[in-house]
């Protein structure tokens, strides 16, 4: 066979590859759209690829689901280790589902990519909800980074929304910033915890106690009721300390027992009055767009500096200029220009 | 006269002038280091110039002091107006300068470019300290940004220090994220209050709490007496929220009276006690350290986005990806993406 020939088959393969690609894409969003689970997984898959394709192909699967999704709420969850996520996500889960609601659950957990999936990896934990058809269960995915994990997973909640799941619980541990990052995922985000002896409020991390649209004490069950009760009021006044949220929320305090299933049905319909009351108002979708643009601006931001940062002539100078600066040898001001001046992007790309 | 004998006049003229400029530079070093006060406040005017030349030679001042700092403290002081903190300011402030100190007194208020100087700008609401030799009074500079008025006050910590003043008490009203930036070039960060009609944990804006190193209730005095214990036990469980600093230091709640000087010195030796530790467990170098390069990152990572946001071929763009990603046509992943790829920086400069 001739050189042109063989060139000639090899572009075609290549066409019709991209063609299978693009008719593979437009199948697997008519799947999301028709609220098949297979289809749903699949284009997560793509979402958390690191493979540029992949990433690509995600990237218009997501786009293609944003006007179909479903109107619902996103909840965030958050919570020590030991204060009975799985267990209230589950018994909340369940409940939500006999009210005839489909509960589609994720996580963004940093720390997962070192124990490859350290909450919810394990569906297990939720037995009974996994194996119902109207509940969708995804572990948190892998990654090098916070924002790497926050954007798979911002973009997964688009993809359950389409596939029609009208409640998004969002799970994460607290590693890092991990927290403010599901913060700024959520229409809600609700801190759950435990009465313990008489700490309740130590160990809370930095920012934790503004962020929480409810404090829900979990395990409020036999012999820790009292100190479940007990752990309710100290977070009330402790609550009160801070004024209300911008759309004039007052964070409640609430609690529950998941083994017993009490308080479950209380807790939604404060989540449920709080979606009205913002839905009546206006404030549920200015802050879906705050959101939104916030997210762009952190994209934007982070690969600005991430580029300068991983430039070859920056990586070369910076720590020559930490130095100086630690020595007092030069301001911080003077270090960054002279840093700024260095930086020529490349141009080619 | 011919026109290159005209050209080698000019050339001559401006090689003078910066000659002179140089000199005058190290003259203006030489008074800080003699603790001349107008030779600081000249240099401190050139820091707050925005004129180019002028920036340029404000940057070869601040880092020709730099290593002639005297050792001292830096104490962020926050507080709401009418928490009294122009009282505090002068009774502190006489105090430490009857103990040998030297005081410096400086202000971060990003709104005082709209009021020309709101806080400190007028000396008179501090009498008797500004007619004190061995205090320094500046008003806070005027900016167009918090940016721009934190590098100004950072900078003329740097001057003060060298001029020998050893305490720098650095006030801030809290407008925007003053604090924040106040918090970042401080060693110590106090929280003035006064006793209100019980709502003294009202309205105390977010985060403050959390980046208090002390809570002080000011105007602990006459009928007012009372109150301000009872809003001492109130911010003592507050802060009891929290958990200690990263140095181990538990924040105290104290009470003082400016107007009849009790609890000031209690104040100080407080203070004393807290850099006395920080010193001792090598904390107090190792926070300036981390200021400083936070500093550096802060103002690389500043100038990136600025430049991005103000390159015409963003400005053109932006506003309309905006747009399509509220109307949902886009994800802000990939308007992000777009922006960036639009985005080619001159590298002429």
């Amino acid at each position: 066979m001739k050189k042109s020939a063989l060139k000639a088959r090899k572009d075609a393969a290549a066409r019709l590859l991209l063609r299978k690609e693009a008719a593979d894409t437009q199948a697997i969003v008519k799947g999301i759209i028709a609220s098949d689970t297979a289809a749903l997984s699949r284009a997560i898959t793509l979402v958390e690829s690191t493979r540029p394709e992949d990433e690509i192909r995600a990237g218009e699967i997501v786009e293609a689901c944003l006007k179909e999704a479903a109107s619902g709420i996103r909840v965030g969850i958050t919570g020590v280790p030991g204060a009975g996520k799985s267990t209230f996500i589950e018994a909340l889960g369940l409940f939500l589902i006999s009210r005839g609601h489909r509960v589609a659950i994720l996580a963004v957990d940093p720390s997962s990519s070192l124990s490859k999936g350290s909450i919810l990896g394990d569906k297990t934990r939720m037995q009974e909800l996994s194996r119902t058809p109207n509940a969708f269960i995804r572990p948190s995915p892998a990654g090098d980074s916070l924002g790497g994990v926050t954007r798979k997973t911002r973009e997964s909640i688009t993809l359950c929304e389409a596939a029609g799941f009208d409640v998004i619980l969002v799970e994460t541990v607290g590693v890092g910033q991990s927290e403010v990052a599901v913060h700024g995922m959520v229409d809600f985000f609700l801190l759950l915890k435990i009465a313990g002896a008489g700490d309740e409020l130590q160990g809370i991390k930095r920012g934790i106690m503004e962020m929480a649209d409810a404090v829900v004490i979990n395990k409020a069950d036999g012999p820790n009721l009292e100190a479940a009760k007990k752990a309710e009021g100290i977070f009330k006044s402790a609550l009160h300390l801070y004024p209300p949220k911008d759309n004039g929320w007052t964070p409640p305090v609430m609690r529950c027992s998941s083994i017993e299933g009490s308080g479950i049905a209380e807790v939604w319909e404060m989540i449920d009055r709080y979606a009205a009351s913002c839905h009546e108002d206006g404030s549920f979708e200015t802050k879906r767009n705050t959101q939104n643009l916030h997210w762009l601006k952190q994209r934007i931001e982070s690969a600005l500096t991430s580029n300068f940062y991983r430039d070859p002539e920056i990586q070369k100078a910076y720590e020559a200029y930490k130095t100086k600066v630690i020595r007092k040898e030069i301001t911080p001001g003077r270090a960054a220009n002279a840093l700024l001046e260095l930086y020529r992007p490349d141009q080619t790309s």
